[in-house]
């Protein structure tokens, strides 16, 4: 019997604040198996695409992003918050409700020809992955592919994704925001 | 020929601010070997010890934390800044060249008879890494080994874990601060 992934996803009521269901995953990678039957399954969804790099957002995305990278034998990128990097950067900026933040990776990192693979632990409004598919294809590189442990359908963040030519696997999806 | 992992980390002056060599490791795991070769090796390093749980310092403890949490077959354990994680947490304060920081686990991810790897990418002061210890230590876990990527010998930190009865490993040694 497969292992049951979205079992291991905790929900936690009323966070970060009244009214939002919070998956905390957390639970899942605490699990020995959950973690890594969650990476191997990333990783097997995206074998055989020609992927060069695997791109993990800030923080929770570095924890899943490495170890798919690591299965598939292909550098990681973090895609980190401003300020982060020590090298020379490239950053895009993206709406957050009140107000913008900015993502950055290090303008030397890819060229034309490298094909990267997105990761971030869930998708719900889709503004901070946008950001990170433009940031990275203004290197030249190619992003057909982004993968996610969770989706929230209903917020609408993997149909933008779709828009802007991004292939969108999630290894779940729970209802409600 | 083993593979020459000081090589790939590039190193930055006067970052993050004048005088200081910053010691940059994500020219490392942009390298599909080097990353892979980095997890590789701190696991084997501690495989036979009895290790229930991998705790990663975020953020950069988490890309390495994650790869030898895999490996090895336990879970992983986010040590997040402060406000980060959703359930109910435990927190330890540490000194800042100016101020205080503190770091966080929930409460309940951790019990007596555990055993805990503690990853970051680099020591230096020891700061973190002890806030971690100290941390970790107090849900009744055992804590007897802390593996870094880059130890800064002439700074300290691993001798003051090593003060607290942590056995550390470290890929490779840098000279100077």
């Amino acid at each position: 019997m497969p292992l049951d992934l979205k079992a291991l996803v905790r929900t936690i009521p009323d966070y970060p604040r009244k009214g939002i269901l919070f998956r905390d995953i957390t639970t899942l990678i605490e699990n020995p198996e959950g973690f890594k039957e969650s990476v191997e399954r990333i990783a097997s969804q995206h074998r055989g695409k020609g992927i060069t790099h695997v791109a993990g957002i800030e923080a929770r995305g570095f924890i899943f992003g490495a170890g798919v990278a690591i299965a598939l034998g292909v550098g990681f990128i973090p895609v980190r918050k401003k300020g982060k990097l020590p090298g020379e950067t490239i950053g895009q900026n993206y709406a957050l409700e009140y107000g913008v933040d900015t993502i950055e990776i290090h303008a030397d990192v890819l060229k034309a020809g490298d094909k990267v693979l997105l990761i971030d632990d869930l998708i719900a409004t889709g503004g901070t992955a946008l950001a990170a598919v433009s940031l990275l294809r203004r290197t030249g590189a190619t992003v057909d592919d982004a993968a996610f442990v969770i989706d929230l359908p209903e917020i609408g963040g993997a149909s933008k994704l779709k828009a802007v030519h991004v292939e969108v696997t999630a290894l779940m999806a729970f209802e409600g925001h």
